[in-house]
């Protein structure tokens, strides 16, 4: 019997190709079978990140997710996308399916880990997180010694945020884009916004990274709040 | 004037060489002042997976830090190092900083950047956390969606801990080490003993991943557990 192949979800890390980990790079450049999403208007981010390692004549896997809409048509592109990838892996085909950041930090490679694991091998490839790529960008500790980090995604409501800001020593707020407003004027009424760094495009070359009370209001998908709230950690 | 040297912090991600980002190994190479901490007893972890990388002739500066002191010691071997590394930097020399993991997450490179971060150029290359090496271990989402994902240092106690956990949909309990049987204790007493899952020496080749349930009451600093809290990643 025909060994199955190996279904590899492998990050891409936060932009910057040089970012990309030596396993990643040389698993892309030696598998045939390449999987990514992409956004229903516009191109692949994960795809872009990798190109340079993708071999010419490589089998890809667009997965085209449809972008704030309902789960179901999600759901049902990456039921196709798990049937198509299976069929190269019962053919005895290794499958790389490229990850913006790392695989299982709030990506939708889980979705195909669902549907998939079970019946394949599956190794995962961690990647470099927009996380601590936001704080290389300040060059600013993420989080020291023993303190409580939170990551919070931009959507939740300001309730809920107030209140995990105020219990952590170090947050990350993700996913930003249209939420900017509302999260610089949430930061602002807690007192916060002095402290508060932005990061958009982190790793990239059109990278910024402000202080977020000289942020835009206009802020992209790909951007992050980071706030310290611990003791000063340039304080030794 | 000669221009100085650049510093800088290098995160050689978990544990496998191979999980070293493309730009961080190729700085490695290229650069003939690295520093590294060590503990008073063993070797430098840091220096042991970037080992391959390392030029023959380099200088190099190992950083003796005391495990389990105070404060006061190890803050006079950082201001050492940092004039030792200025006295490079000061001759034109770039100087690398190796970081497990990521330079500035939870690690003791902020020390460092404290000191000099004023004088010299620095650059932070981020590396692989050996918070989504263990979600890789178990091939398990970290975090999904909008989830809150709180990160908790194993030494704090119960009461803060078990607060934060209630408060979280996702959580990685770092530097477990001594608080082992305490920290399974406290899962179990919140009814999350099953859901728990455990790795120890992520990515290396001794690594152990096993739900908590099963994991040894004796844990090395560098293990971790992982819950999720949400709901059920593989629901789709």
């Amino acid at each position: 019997m025909m060994a199955t192949g190996i279904l590899y979800g492998v990050g891409t890390g936060p932009g910057d190709p040089e970012l990309i980990t030596r396993r990643a790079w040389r698993l892309i450049e030696t598998t045939h079978v390449i999987a990514y999403p992409v956004p229903d208007t516009g191109d692949s981010f994960a795809r872009a990140i990798a190109s340079d390692a993708i071999v010419e004549n490589a089998i890809e896997i667009p997965m085209v997710v449809p972008m704030r809409t309902g789960r179901a048509p999600a759901q049902s592109i990456y039921d196709t996308a798990a049937r198509t990838i299976a069929t190269h892996l019962d053919a005895g085909n290794d499958v790389v399916v490229l990850c913006e950041g790392d695989p299982l930090f709030y990506g939708s490679f889980m979705y195909l880990l669902a549907r998939l694991k079970d019946s394949y091998d599956v190794e995962i490839v961690p990647g470099v997180t927009s996380l601590t790529a936001c704080a290389a960008a300040h060059a600013h500790p993420l989080v020291a010694r023993n303190d409580i980090l939170t990551i919070l995604p931009g959507p939740l409501d300001d309730i809920v945020l107030a209140e995990k800001i105020a219990a952590a020593d170090a947050v990350a707020i993700m996913k930003i884009g249209r939420h900017m407003p509302r999260l610089k004027a949430l930061l602002t009424r807690l007192g916060l916004e002095d402290r508060a760094l932005y990061v958009s495009h982190a790793s990239l070359g059109h990278q910024r990274h402000l202080r977020l009370e000289d942020a835009p209001d206009e802020a992209p998908y790909f951007s992050m709040i980071l706030l310290y709230k611990g003791d000063d950690p340039w304080i030794s």
